[in-house]
């Protein structure tokens, strides 16, 4: 696809389908959205451009609003944050970037580069290096491909700026770069290390900012149209439908620069009589069905308003909502032993060998 | 006094006298020393020279190995560490530094530009920061004088290296110094703020690595004259013996990258029945005698080995040594009401109006 304009309801379905795709992280594009709405009040347009359009010695600067998804919610995200990220880089490096991308298509991070374009004039790449949301910095395409870590840049809302220059491994850099946001409030703007244009288009997940933005269309014309939005999303990525209750319990904790805890479902209607755990670290990492493992991640596992088919945060879960689990599938990049040894259940601290719920599953199962 | 060669023999004294100006803190100064010992083995000389010497526009490197001074007694300090430190800030300023100086004259930190300076081929500035040693990062004379925080390079012994390009405040500089140097293990090499010549000139405190060495001398000279070498630092700094005694009782905790703790003294001799109690976070901050304020920061407060006046520190405080409590005159600029804002006692959290134990105590008082 040629480069393209985004249009104004192109980003309000991004927030959407994004949010759906964070699997309760990457924090709530809300505030992004209205940071967003503004800028094309304001006039500004940003442009979307595929990788293949990059050269390969383009630079390419990748970016997240790192830290705990509930601190979020309190201190608001804005454009300019992103932005000297991205400038500190620029003049740390010594040279300009051709473009930004996001780090996570899950949640707010996946509206950041747009935020980031927006004030920059530069375009945004359609991909990122997670399809989805994850919590860490070594939980992406680019790491389970060996590429440098470092340097980081990393900015906050008054007027602190740290680069990590070198990190000794990937989770060196996670560890230095969390330690920073966790003393600055933990919420912080941050671009990671620079990609070139040859290592956004071999490394990166391609196409997944448009996918947001068709799976919050499909979601947008289902409420329209009076269809089970819940039923659309599965429709539209051949998803899974794993669990339909009531939010009985969460526990929640901000801890280390992580929104930490478990929530308990209850069942309701088909699942009557039958519990679903969810365990999670910003992002939803494991489900278990009546103490049996059912899901895991890579797998991506959302938890949807049953009636709007919003997306629910691990930072909004919150008693008594009505909600439903879905799995989507995963990149498959996640899904290879070296992809598995960064984003699988081992990596989360859980002692369970991963098994897709799309394993053996043959075509995606309706709900 | 022109640039001048420094010898092994003036380096074994100044690691002596740089002991006791640490107040109990800046790390012992053993492991910089065998360092050295082995740089001067192998031909290294170092060039110490008078802060006038610099022109305006050189630009001076401000070195230190932070940290929990207890940590240092486990992990070793090496040259290469500081030293890549400086050639970190070289390198994101894109210039070379004229020469390099300490933060702090107390303790191991009076040896590391010695120990940069010997890898990098650079001269040592005659000067510090503090004087004596302190805890934090806007606990220098260039703090005092409202000089730029920014940027601090700071490496540790993987291959990790942080850059923190810009600080909100002094404070924050040392907010997010410590607790990437926490991240790290809590002792890291680091190059302070760069500074000009003028700067150096203006704001340091001058002179006194050539102090840190004569102090050494005079502790050496009692030594083999078998006179007293408390009385010697006594004598050659104006100072005040304040206590001697037994060390009975000492708390100590490696906390947020500081060591902080407390001693209590059993009086000995002419201080029999008589009890003192010293509170410190690296270095030593309050003593009390009988429980009432006897001394405090930013007056030094050294405490000794009553028998070899070698300086004891915070982390080799123990059980059963016997001891001399001295007290020695701070650097003026350090006891403006400027200063006192960033060095006296509010500064370290006591509730306690700065009064120096040399107040109308007209001529130094000998023990």
């Amino acid at each position: 696809m040629p480069s393209r304009v985004v249009s104004a309801s192109e980003i309000e379905s991004l927030a959407i389908g994004a949010w759906i795709l964070g699997t309760g992280g990457g924090g709530s594009p809300y505030y992004a959205l209205l940071n967003m709405r503004r800028h094309y009040e304001a006039g500004a347009r940003v442009t979307l451009i595929d990788a293949a359009e990059l050269a390969d010695d383009d630079l390419v600067a990748v970016v997240s609003n790192m830290g705990a998804p509930l601190v979020g919610q309190e201190r608001l995200t804005d454009s300019a944050t992103i932005a000297r990220a991205v400038t500190m880089m620029e003049e740390y490096l010594g040279r300009s970037f051709r473009a930004v991308m996001s780090v996570e298509i899950g949640g707010g991070n996946a509206v950041q580069p747009f935020m980031a374009a927006a004030v920059l004039g530069k375009p945004v790449v359609d991909a990122d290096a997670m399809g989805r949301a994850f919590p860490e910095a070594q939980m992406t395409s680019f790491a389970i491909h060996d590429l440098p870590m470092s340097p980081l840049t990393l900015a906050d809302v008054r007027d602190n700026g740290v680069i990590v220059q070198r990190a000794a491994s990937w989770k060196w850099m996670e560890r230095l770069s969390r330690t920073a946001c966790v003393a600055v409030g933990s919420i912080a703007g941050t671009c990671k290390a620079p990609r070139t244009g040859r290592e956004v288009k071999d490394c990166a997940i391609l196409g997944t900012t448009t996918k947001a933005i068709r799976l919050g269309e499909a979601v947008q014309a289902a409420r329209r149209a009076h269809r089970d939005p819940v039923q659309a999303v599965i429709d539209a990525e051949g998803g899974l439908l794993l669990f339909g209750g009531k939010i009985q319990d969460v526990s929640r904790r901000t801890t280390e620069g992580f929104l930490r805890g478990r929530a308990v479902l209850e069942g309701l209607d088909d699942w009557k009589a039958h519990r679903f755990e969810l365990a999670f670290q910003n992002e939803f990492a494991v489900g278990w069905l009546d103490g049996e493992p059912r899901v895991m991640t890579p797998d991506l596992i959302c938890v949807m308003d049953a009636m709007s088919g919003e997306a629910i945060g691990t930072e909004t879960l919150r008693y008594g909502q009505r909600v439903r689990v879905v799995a989507l599938p995963a990149p498959p990049v996640l899904m290879t032993p070296k992809g598995l040894e960064h984003v699988g259940p081992r990596a989360f601290g859980y002692d369970l060998d991963f098994r897709s719920v799309f394993a053996g599953s043959g075509a995606p199962v309706r709900g």
